[in-house]
């Protein structure tokens, strides 16, 4: 049988989503306490890892097991085990062609940010500041420069090994949350390493004023990872859901 | 001399704004490191004070000293000396007939809450989850009943000293800031003690359908706190501006 899985977590406090040895992470986390429940390994199959202190309101993720489970009861065992900053929303039987990775049609990531002279300490819990001058204006209008079928070899960590760079963005805008606080949402087929995170860089240089919005389209054609801007902290970083 | 001097803060590890013996709160850290910088105490007297977990984007305060100060390096020293929960916006030079208390006109809070099954880790940064089937239409309908010049004894913590409990409320209202992530917006010429987080207990409750919008005037004139919701949770609660 195979079963879907919706999670929330807070980051902060892991070496990001997928198992690495001798760190906490929040598929160490999940695999564990999965174990405790039906004393074997389950393996845990996820839409896409999370790196370090990215949050996520809900994730996807599948596993397989022989026996016939009772989700809800399987839902609060784990909620029960594990920290109160990984939380199993639900779980549900699904037929085996699905799969949490491949059979994901669409992600939307959330980036929380403020713009401040200091820190705003409250602001601080949950997103980044991206510096005093910064032209929200700009930013905004730069959102749409991303949006289309596009080679984001630009926008993707240098250190990938994912051969086809060309990701499909459906949506991107920047909403108001309060004084000086935002969010920037993206909607896409598929997301590069690192790429939500250099965007935003890349946007909050165009805010500074160090690029402009009409950069963006010789960035991509340059598929340069030196012309984008910087990557943005984890912190700020939240995927808001993945359909199918 | 008198100075204003704007704060900011995260309350989510302090024992309140107050001063208190044995307890580690916002003023405590202040007055300590203004003490260091000057070899003398300087008591800060605040536009008012937050409970235990509150946060401020911007919060009020003014100070007396002999001492013509440079603003910018005391705001500088402050911060290099403070916890990172703790910062010092800015300080200016004013006038004597200004208080932060007294001369206060209006002061804007604001209460972030979401609605959830479970608790969503990411949202527990900084909101308050206020369970699931919270109908937002009808809170958001009875923002309007808290409006206008009232007689807020109900809406009060009961250990109170306060005599006159009558407040004017210009404008509330609820923003929604993403998936079932919701704010809270209050404006008035002053708040009583807990009144913002009994007005949200209040506002819970209609929304969970246990009280209806039209109770609102009822609670209200009856002036009893017996009547009103319970008191939220300090967490989601930050006071956004002091106007004078």
């Amino acid at each position: 049988m195979r079963y879907l899985m919706r999670i929330s977590y807070d980051g902060t406090n892991y070496s990001g989503f997928q198992c690495q040895s001798n760190k906490t992470t929040i598929q160490g986390e999940i695999e564990k306490e999965l174990g405790n429940i039906f004393k074997k390994h389950i393996p845990i199959v996820t839409s896409g890892r999370t790196d370090a202190g990215v949050s996520a309101l809900s994730q996807i993720c599948h596993f397989d097991i022989d026996d016939d489970i009772e989700c809800n009861k399987v839902a609060s065992y784990l909620n029960a085990l594990l920290p109160r900053d990984i939380r199993i929303l639900d779980i549900k039987k699904v037929d085996y062609d699905f799969h949490a990775r491949y059979s994901s049609k669409k992600k939307t990531y959330e980036y929380y940010f403020y713009i401040g002279h200091d820190i705003i300490p409250f602001y601080e819990k949950f997103a980044v500041n991206v510096g005093y001058g910064v032209d929200i204006d700009k930013m905004k209008l730069a959102c749409s420069g991303f949006v289309g079928l596009h080679d984001f070899s630009a926008f993707c960590a240098s250190n990938t090994s994912v051969k086809d760079k060309n990701r499909e963005i459906y949506e991107a805008y920047i909403d108001q949350l309060g004084d000086n606080l935002y969010k920037f949402v993206v909607t896409g087929n598929g997301f590069l390493y690192n790429m939500v995170r250099i965007i935003m860089g890349t946007l909050v240089d165009i805010g500074m004023g160090k690029k402009s919005v009409e950069d963006i389209g010789k960035i991509l054609s340059s598929r340069d990872r030196k012309n984008s801007g910087k990557t943005m902290p984890s912190k700020g970083l939240v995927l808001k859901k993945v359909l199918y």
